[in-house]
């Protein structure tokens, strides 16, 4: 009585992500090889308002090299100032405008939105472009060193929502990532640095050849030196890249490896208010995680040892209050219901090697926060 | 000086369309068969206001089907019912209420969401699933029989916005399709009658075998047989299921064959303000687009009488008043809009293949629409 049909199918999906300087100089044809096609499409470029501000000239600039490239694509409209931050994504009118203005300007599912701007408005305007139209083709232009060689290359997309972070989103592969080095010379330390975390992050669960080198470049890094950050996001990008495509780049499972660290780093994103940034907090939860991986006896004293200094070296902070108190265990729930499944947390096995558990001891993650509190105090002593 | 990077990964989906009779039977282990794991799910269990109304005691049948397959899954809250019909995809407070119902019940990636409904709530229940943590598990249980053969099959959601239809909405294949053909028995005569347009649009550009077959059962259809209702749907889900595994499930490209018909439906729908529904609207597109494809030369008027005779057999009205002036002739531009790239349309070349074109003409549409109206008075005067 009963009949059972099977569907089954790929879709592949394809995209550049492209290191240069000066993007948006006309005689560079990055971004122009990349819309060029059959049709000239219609462009709506969205700007990150940190960026914007930063870079007086950028929207001129948009303009020209327009402009110069008529034959290839048109301007939909103005480019549009977006708030930057991660407040741009708690506010859903702000990707209710995005999704207007596609509307407004006829952006159709051949047209492109290019956002340039830190990870939290390529977030929030890649969920506007996912959900209009169902699907409008997305340029990321990522301008921070945590969305260059992190959240730029990914597949993912998500506002805020009930006081939860990346709530509401989709896993919508971008049509090209262009990454422009220049844009990194003009960030505040805090954010130059905080980055950094998430090459860290890969090194340590991956490659233990990556982690000597930002062992050795550490210093380099630190004093802002370019080579070394060029070097250090080209290949954290590449190293996420190989990654998503992979495993299972939609997360249909319960695994999530790249996320060594994050579920302390969200709650305590939230639990401070957001004072403590993405990236900062990232490199928090990696000492805390590594802390916990020392205690529980799977790497040495030494491994933690050099783990805490080239994240000190690099300048991070590794210890915050809103660690101590009982909230903090809370984001090892909101990080599993947030994934769904089985609990699944990366620890390290050794430097170089991530190792997946499916539970944490209350306790030991307490005295992991002490141990990491008990290093703040120590540093602090030697500074002061 | 540039570095380029490509990323290639391709996403595999699959999942089964199952058709059964009294689903929610505790004997009947269908559902407990797809939701079977090694974890027991949560699932949230949606239900359009039109099957509830209709089947007073299907709540109970869902709770009663849950505690006695309590072993494989649990309802995560009492089944929540929306308002059912086009209406539903209009308010967005209504896929909201869903996204909420999510996080307050806690539904995770790994939990359920089981839709049982018309297409319109499928498709505003399947938007709320697919952006809820970026993608919650969906089960469809489509009620009609324009859902069981055509949309509920496929892999898109939806709602509207700006008064354009499915404005916003995500391609997101589902976690498994289960038609239950007992929900086909309480339908009102329009909606047994108006999903039947869509195979008989799939057999005109496909399988002249499958039209055939609609010419000797459309009477048996009519008399509302259930045999026949049965295995012409069976038939055309297959043979939607193998289009979308064939070319282009996300709609990269221009092409959009199985829209023939619907450029005209769509835009006849709103400017009727939904008086005319989905499938009604798609007999009298198909019978616009294969009146131009006799006028233009490409099928015969032998060939036209047929598709005529067979839709009056089924007992569609092949022509409404809003096709006269004109608005009807916007569809086009809203059409390629919706798409983007090029405009293309699906016309006819013979009975049982489509030709896909570039342009239409629009002296030929109106032309159409003036045969479409000459039918309608015949066949009024034969009726009277």
């Amino acid at each position: 009585m009963n009949t059972i049909l099977e569907q089954t199918f790929s879709v592949p999906f394809r995209y550049p992500v492209c290191f240069t300087e000066g993007l948006f100089d006309p005689q560079n044809t990055m971004l122009a090889d990349v819309l060029r096609g059959e049709r000239i499409p219609k462009v709506l470029f969205v700007v990150d308002s940190g960026v914007a501000d930063t870079h007086p000239g950028l929207v001129d600039e948009l303009r020209n090299y327009s402009f110069q490239h008529q034959s290839v694509f048109t301007l939909a409209a103005e480019p549009v100032i977006v708030l930057g931050g991660e407040a741009c994504k708690n506010d859903p009118d702000l990707y209710q405008s995005i999704v207007e203005a596609t509307h407004l300007y006829g952006i159709d599912r051949h047209s492109y939105i290019a956002v340039i701007g830190g990870g939290a408005v390529l977030d929030m305007v890649g969920f506007a472009a996912a959900i209009s139209h169902r699907g409008i083709r997305l340029i990321r232009i990522p301008t921070t060193v945590l969305s260059q060689n992190d959240s730029a290359v990914g597949v993912k997309n998500s506002i805020n929502a009930y006081g939860k972070k990346n709530y509401l989103g989709t896993f919508t592969p971008p049509n090209a990532v262009l990454n422009d080095f220049n844009f990194l010379k003009t960030l505040e330390d805090r954010d130059w640095r905080a980055g950094i975390s998430e090459a860290v992050k890969v090194a340590l669960i991956q490659d233990l050849s990556f982690f000597e080198w930002l062992e050795k470049n550490a210093d380099a890094l630190a004093k802002r030196e370019m080579e070394p950050m060029k070097a250090h996001i080209i290949r954290s990008a590449q190293m996420h890249m190989n990654h998503i495509a992979g495993k299972d780049p939609f997360e249909f499972g319960s695994s999530r490896p790249l996320d060594f660290g994050h579920w302390a780093a969200h709650k305590l994103e939230k639990l401070s208010n957001f004072r403590v940034r993405h990236g900062e907090a990232v490199a928090i939860g990696i000492a805390l995680d590594s802390a916990y991986s020392f205690l529980q006896g799977r790497i040495t004293e030494e491994d933690f040892a050099r783990i805490v200094k080239v994240m000190k070296k690099l300048g991070f902070d590794l210890f915050a209050p809103e660690l101590q108190g009982g909230s903090l265990i809370e984001g090892l729930r909101e990080f599993q219901e947030h994934l769904g499944g089985q609990l699944t947390i990366m620890l390290l096995e050794k430097l170089g090697k991530g190792v997946e558990v499916h539970e944490m001891d209350e306790d030991l993650i307490h005295q992991s926060v002490d141990l990491l509190r008990t290093f703040q105090e120590k540093s602090d002593l030697i500074t002061s």
